[in-house]
């Protein structure tokens, strides 16, 4: 069973693919980020993070997308552009008929660190373990990607 | 020329489609307003207001899409699901590989009203005498997507 993660960025998208077996564990497919200029338009730029989440999509066929919850920010003006964004991801999982997982921040750190306060170097730590890598993903916003895939596969539930 | 005119919402995404022509001013094509219920996931939502404005332009084949523009309240969460609603609408622009021209509240209000401050009712009047109206755009929301198309006839650039 294949899961995406992503964690939504306008600027940078980080996303991991991993597969998970019924013996064996979960194993890393695919890690990265989908970055954006900010001297793009707008337009432009969620256009490049759908048409990113939908080439991650044809390439590995997941089964559930996990993607990043809640904007931890107060910041109204950073909200809305990360909205768009994030409209622009589940556009794409919708397009592909898949279903969506959705988890907050402190969840996903929670699932694989044991640890909702857990810091991005914790989190980087546990995703190379849990998924027996030789380095931390990279670059390094790939890692919030691969930790949300990784969260479902620990708690989420899977369709038949 | 036609101009379609969108003011953004998760609930309620109003819209208004004009034509402009050298001579004669602006008529009303269509307005009307995209639902989305807040019981439905907020994916199939977002998806709703993709499909509704890719009807939309399919429908109308504008020159131009006229957007409103910034979030005018404080709180994130609101201005994240704002994003969302957005994202989506963009995104449909830019898959029909349209222009689309972004403008700010005050700037809709100055163009159509004459201030920058004016209220949705004044609003809703001016537009209904720009165009002719026997009546204001109805519902009330769609008023604000008529006069953002409006405020691009005014104010805005057409592509040659």
């Amino acid at each position: 069973m294949v899961v995406l993660g992503i964690d939504p960025g306008t600027a940078v998208t980080g996303y991991g693919v991993v597969s998970r077996r019924s013996v064996g564990g979960v194993t890393l497919r695919e890690c990265g980020v989908i970055r954006t200029s900010p001297s793009r338009p707008l337009l432009e730029r969620i256009r490049e993070i759908y048409d990113g989440t939908a080439a991650l999509i044809e390439r590995h066929r997941p089964l559930v997308v996990s993607v990043e919850d809640v904007f931890q920010g107060k910041n109204a003006q950073s909200a809305l552009k990360l909205g768009h964004a994030r409209g622009a991801i589940l556009l794409a999982i919708a397009h592909a008929e898949l279903e969506v997982a959705e988890y907050a921040p402190r969840q996903i750190k929670k699932a694989v660190v044991g640890n909702g306060n857990a810091t991005k170097d914790q989190v980087a730590y546990m995703v190379q373990r849990q998924l027996r890598l030789e380095e931390p993903p990279a670059p390094a916003d790939a890692a919030d990607g691969v930790a949300a895939a990784l969260c479902h596969c620990l708690i989420g539930s899977f369709p038949r």
